[in-house]
């Protein structure tokens, strides 16, 4: 049995669902953390506002501060988690930490999708880390394959189901055969969806994770701004039932590519075909597939979200900023990765293959009126289908599919396709996503 | 751009399709490698038994030997790769590196599964780490999951499809419809099985796997002689599609838990629901299930083999050792991790539920006969179906489902049924896994 040379003291500052976890996970398996890697955790000191939140975790009271500022302070903490999220005031605990001279553990996305250069650079300087593999895809351990596992590929693609609201409700409409409404409702009464169900059903907490695992797997800045995003609150069940029989899931993914052109990242609903390994992430588990030149396709796959799956990303990155400090030794410090500055590319520019929902007249002529918009613009159909109308006049669901086409081009043909007398509404455009393109450039030799 | 401090030297012993491919991911990766990480890696000497094998993966002349120990003594070597494969002379290559203080990257499960203990004995007192993330799952970074990523949590199960060569074979059969040996025979026309087949359709390739990765997971000795081992020869295209009427896949599994009884390690082609993450990956692809207490379910996709996936995960071992290295220090030594001696469970003493596929004659009494059998070793049927027959006297197939039963009592009625007059053959006998049973122990609080 190795030797525990010394306790690693730990701050846990945010004592909710993913901190309480944090907390109750170190007291209860640390028997067997000095066993099997030598390495003695105490939780020193926790941190939140109110103390009622340490009882709940086991914390005893003694170390509860609701003040942050003593925590980092305190010479018995080691190693500050920051645990509450959003980038106010994490970005000033953050500072504080570097400058006490302590390594951070965080899950906080909103905050390193936005500030990670700052907080970065001045970890550099400091010689200290921060380590946030629960900050993209909770308990999946896909910032340690693209730090550490993955180095010797050059990143091709990230494309991530990166949140678990939203799959559970893709999930249970395609199930069902309900709809968005419903289900979302159903939901935030489960706990499986926020009150306020922005950030999820928005694709904001998706971008943020995005951006993360985008600067790390392609050594570049990609912030949270960077990324297109759209959500999914326009997905209907007829969407899914027609996705379906065209052979195809629709699943809200996180998209990184890398290629010498510059990066693209985006995050949108996105058809893939249903006998993909994305395609059976079911549910509100999370899943990232990775491409490397050398590896080919991986797919990393589990719990997004939840106390212990989260607490279990932060404790291992606690662990492994612990192993070398129980010996005396300083971690090594993280090589700044971002050595390359790609341009992110405009969405514009890029293109994709579409599939468009609309609702037109049911009389001759609406068809030729609307694949006339497309011609003029250049983009191909490849097929046509009307779901329901009998010609007489009143209104009926076409549905389009395109060959690939320019995002520009295909954002001009729609507001235009808005402004035909023939067409009612442009009901919904959706990404038919080229998954094959997604392993371009692994042919090495 | 960090700076390389000093370049590692690399040997390469083996040169065939993964040796090959790590001299040539290694030069043609070498300058990011310096931009990306700061560190500069050179194949300096490579061992094969002709020098044809340097120059097909372009490494000069100059830097063959055909006599492993001229490489190992050779002082600019820092780190052996050993891939050879196979017991003898790795065996005592690995020992010669270790005498000379070298660190070792392997990819060779066969001498793992047998000489792990040893090795790591004389490497520890060394003061050398043996780095084997290619020695299972091939380019999936599974072993890394298991030594670093997932250590916040106790692992309970690791259940995964490790040999490409069966998984292509028995995707083909679900989906072609088609038996066995026509597969076999044309999936060795193409190079997906080898000429003698026996180590991978026999279960031996994935049993030395499962040995690994469980001696890791549950920081105990398991060697492949530990491993309950059963192939896929007896598989037939009626099993896979009777499995499927019943919302089963069929796939070869290496399945290993621990608990506090002991630890479980079994190779068997195992019946477990179609909607299972593991029964979405088809062809030759692998993936590692691991079922931690706090992290829960995961799952690792990739490519279990090939020249680069497997070539990624050498060169990523190689950049884990040289990154300390290349600063001029030494890695951190892998702690011991076999701190538990857990007994390894008797196949016999497990429970499992069954399918058995009989061959029995088409007349009244037979059911009965066989039924009596069953019920007298307290094995209970959930369910009888006769596949084809007539009732006048022929044969004809009868599927019977269990519940749980003891391994022991199942293998001693089978023995009996063998017996009976009207049984001309047990044609097949398969486990149904209990999937359930992965995630017990998971409930945290």
């Amino acid at each position: 049995m190795p030797k525990a040379d010394r306790c690693i003291g730990i701050g846990v500052i945010g004592l909710g669902t993913v901190g309480g976890g944090v907390v109750k996970l170190i007291n209860s398996h640390r028997e067997s953390y000095v066993s099997g890697y030598g390495i003695h955790l105490e939780v020193v000191r926790g941190c939140a506002l109110v103390p009622e939140a340490a009882d709940a975790c086991g914390l005893p009271r003694e170390r509860f501060t609701d003040n942050w500022r003593e925590l980092i302070s305190d010479q018995a903490v080691d190693i500050v988690v920051e645990l509450i999220g959003g980038e106010h005031p994490a970005l000033e605990i953050h500072e504080a930490a570097i400058a006490a001279g302590k390594h951070i553990v965080t899950a906080n996305k909103a905050l390193l999708g936005v500030h990670v250069e700052h907080l970065g650079t001045l970890a550099a300087k400091a010689g200290v880390q921060i380590k946030c593999e629960a900050a993209a895809a909770g308990g999946i351990p896909v910032v340690n394959a693209l730090e550490h596992a993955l180095v010797a590929n050059r990143i091709l693609t990230i494309a991530g189901i990166l949140n678990g609201t939203t799959n559970y409700i893709l999930s249970r409409m395609e199930r069902e055969g309900a709809d968005y409404a419903d289900v979302l409702a159903d939901a935030q009464r489960l706990g499986f969806a926020e009150a306020d169900p922005t950030a999820d059903v928005g694709g904001f907490d998706a971008a943020s994770k995005t951006a993360i695992l985008a600067s790390i797997g392609f050594h570049t800045r990609v912030t949270a701004a960077d990324v297109f995003v759209e959500g999914i609150e326009r997905i209907s069940a007829e969407d899914i039932a027609v996705a379906s029989e065209l052979g195809y899931a629709i699943k809200l993914l996180g998209i990184a590519r890398a290629s010498e052109h510059g990066v693209e990242a985006r995050v949108h609903p996105a058809m893939i075909p249903a006998d993909h390994q994305l395609a059976a992430v079911s549910g509100p588990m999370n899943a990232v597939y990775i491409v490397g030149d050398a590896v080919g396709e991986t797919m990393f796959y589990g719990a997004g979200a939840g106390s212990f799956p989260t607490a279990s990303a932060v404790v291992g990155d606690i662990l492994a900023l612990a192993e070398p400090m129980s010996r005396g030794e300083e971690p090594l410090a993280e090589i700044e990765p971002y050595d390359r500055v790609l341009p992110i590319l405009s969405m514009h520019e890029l293109t994709n293959r579409f599939y468009l929902r609309l609702l037109v007249e049911d009389r001759a002529g609406a068809l030729a009126a609307t694949s006339e918009v497309l011609a003029r613009r250049a983009i191909s159909i490849s097929s046509i289908r009307q779901l329901d109308g009998d010609g007489t006049g009143g209104a009926c669901t076409v549905v389009l599919l395109t060959h690939e086409a320019r995002e520009a081009d295909v954002a001009a043909a729609l507001d235009e396709l808005a402004q035909l007398s023939c067409v009612r509404e442009v009901a919904n455009v959706i990404r038919i996503e080229d998954v094959d393109a997604w392993t371009q450039g692994t042919d090495l030799a």
